[in-house]
């Protein structure tokens, strides 16, 4: 028999797990493994919450098992590290973001796309090398291999960045696989949440025009005063959108709601790009081939390897970017919950971890 | 009262037309513009039956006016050129393809992308500048502004060629395109037709490992001993399907047949792709998202421009790559255009214009 989650591990640990598909959090004693030769431990200061995070407390993708303590966008600062670490001492302002391992040895891990290796290690809810379950960061300490550790440069605010490892990769990686980073491009952004406001901020750090398409107008003095865009469609409004079809060298679709893509995909150039990162409830609407005409090209892209996120957050710090965020307390976590269902953030909630985590 | 087909130019011309959705082809008298400035006139020797073709004569995508002389895969020898002709010589070997007009001022045409231009006009059926009717290659003579015109290379023979300049290009665009021609990749070619072994001359010249993917395991010894593909998978095993899973970086899926697309994406790596290039009668299967997961990409071509045709043609002649045809007379064309319809071909029926076409 299994030992329990709080005997499991040497190390007390304590944080808020889901427990059954009502997807309530509450607090919840566990442990973490001691710091082994290439682990790092840290405290964990900052969390954000992630659309993924409301799916899986309401097991809504049907793979959680409980209970289940969430959070993938989580930054900290070290206490502790492996005898065989070499990349963070104690101190460092760090971050783990979807992942915690991988084989390390397929092709794709070869070639830092730890993020589509097939033994890639999901930060919480996953089974561990060691055969115990991952929990993730809505939770007082962190351990992981060095391997899946970030490290947050000293100008960006801890939890501004949070964001930054789930949200912000899910982001800047298709823009960059794509070519959709070239300045002067011009980029149209289907939806204004995490995933969104992110898209705009990077693409215009790296040059782009940016276009937000929404079916809220009232987003649209938000995108373009405070976040940069230089233009704002209304999904419904067929007259806007006609008048703008086939102007756009790419899309980042964010919008995790069912939406219709032939217009979406009417905005695109000929060998336009059209490339879907939001993580629906339920298949979106089937796309037919002849749709694409015009050499246009429909992608996936989910986060991105360790080797970029690293860049990601290095660029970010260049152009001093990071999410829009509400911090919220950690007994607030049941209402951000409810209102992310409903879309009623600006742009992400980050938990206060290391002021509002009580042990009990 | 527009002028009729006979009479409108000065130029007498001769060919095979359908009338009507029968689809029967029967001989034609129309007329030719006479060599304008810029403009290239020659003798059809050649002229291939593209699928294309038989979906127009019958009428199958509701776009064809009667009567419609076909054919756009032509090739013949220069008879006379305009003043202002500077790439073309009388007595030179040429080829026309699909197009044989753009707007020469767009976005797309200024890359050489004319196939993609939004008033490119087809070699048969369409509206020429002079508001006449494009007329095809099932004739005895093109003639066309020399910016459409293709040379072919001395060491290739002209009957084998005619193909190239349709089936040819379709393939080798994309291929290009989407970076599928880096030697010892993996390339997967759906359909073994008029485009599907042209899809693995040009990719073995290229130095990929090819597998083709049918539902006919008669094709198999032909694939590998004549044709030169490294294995063969038939589609409907699952178990040959299912082994295969995750090894191609590529797929060119030439079928037109309507047919499923969930186990052909299930055969690429992660960020592989997969193009498609028929054109199915009807919508093929519509796609969902969540099959394209492991970054891989759906993306369309269709043809090729005019600089790029050269390219593959110079390629082709480099290598030694022509059409497997089966040459046949003027007066076999409806035989050839029902066998077409059953894919009874070896791989492209090529009509001996010069040979067999009579006047009357």
């Amino acid at each position: 028999m299994a030992m329990s989650a709080e005997k499991e591990h040497p190390v007390k640990a304590f944080g808020w797990a889901a427990r059954d598909t009502t997807g309530h959090l509450s607090p919840f004693r566990f442990s973490r493994r001691a710091t082994g030769e290439n682990d790092v431990t840290f405290k964990v200061l900052y969390c954000g919450i992630c659309h993924s995070d409301l799916h899986n407390v309401k097991n809504e993708w049907g793979i959680t098992s409980y209970p289940v303590v969430p959070g993938h966008e989580i930054v900290g600062m070290v206490t502790d590290v492996g005898t065989k670490v070499t990349k963070f001492k104690v101190g460092d302002k760090v971050g783990v973001g979807c992942m915690v391992g991988s084989c390390r040895s397929c092709a794709n891990c070869k070639e830092d796309l730890e993020n589509y290796c097939p033994e890639m290690i999901l930060t919480y809810g996953a089974k561990y090398y060691d055969g115990t379950t991952t929990h993730g960061g809505y939770s007082d300490i962190m351990v992981s291999d060095e391997h899946s550790v970030i490290k947050i440069p000293d100008n960006l605010p801890l939890d501004g960045s949070a964001p930054l490892l789930g949200a912000g990769i899910t982001v800047y990686s298709p823009l960059k696989y794509y070519g959709l980073d070239k300045a002067g491009m011009h980029l149209g952004v289907v939806g204004l949440g995490g995933l969104g406001h992110m898209a705009v901020k990077f693409a215009k750090a790296m040059g782009l025009k940016v276009t937000v398409i929404s079916t809220s107008p009232n987003k649209k003095k938000e995108a373009m005063d405070c976040l940069g865009a230089d233009a704002f469609l209304v999904s419904r409004s067929t007259e806007e959108m006609g008048l703008a079809m086939g102007t756009m060298d790419g899309i980042i679709d964010t919008a995790s709601a069912v939406h219709a893509l032939l217009p979406v995909i009417g905005l695109l150039k000929v060998n336009g790009k059209l490339v879907m990162v939001g993580a629906p409830e339920k298949p979106p609407e089937p796309l037919a081939f002849p749709l694409l005409i015009g050499r246009k090209m429909v992608g996936e892209s989910a986060i991105g390897g360790i080797k970029e996120t690293q860049e990601m957050i290095d660029f970010a710090a260049e152009h001093n970017i990071v999410a829009d965020i509400e911090l919220i307390p950690m007994d607030y976590v049941n209402t951000a919950m409810e209102r992310l269902s409903k879309a009623d953030v600006k742009y992400r909630f980050v938990i206060d971890i290391v002021n509002s985590l009580k042990p009990f």
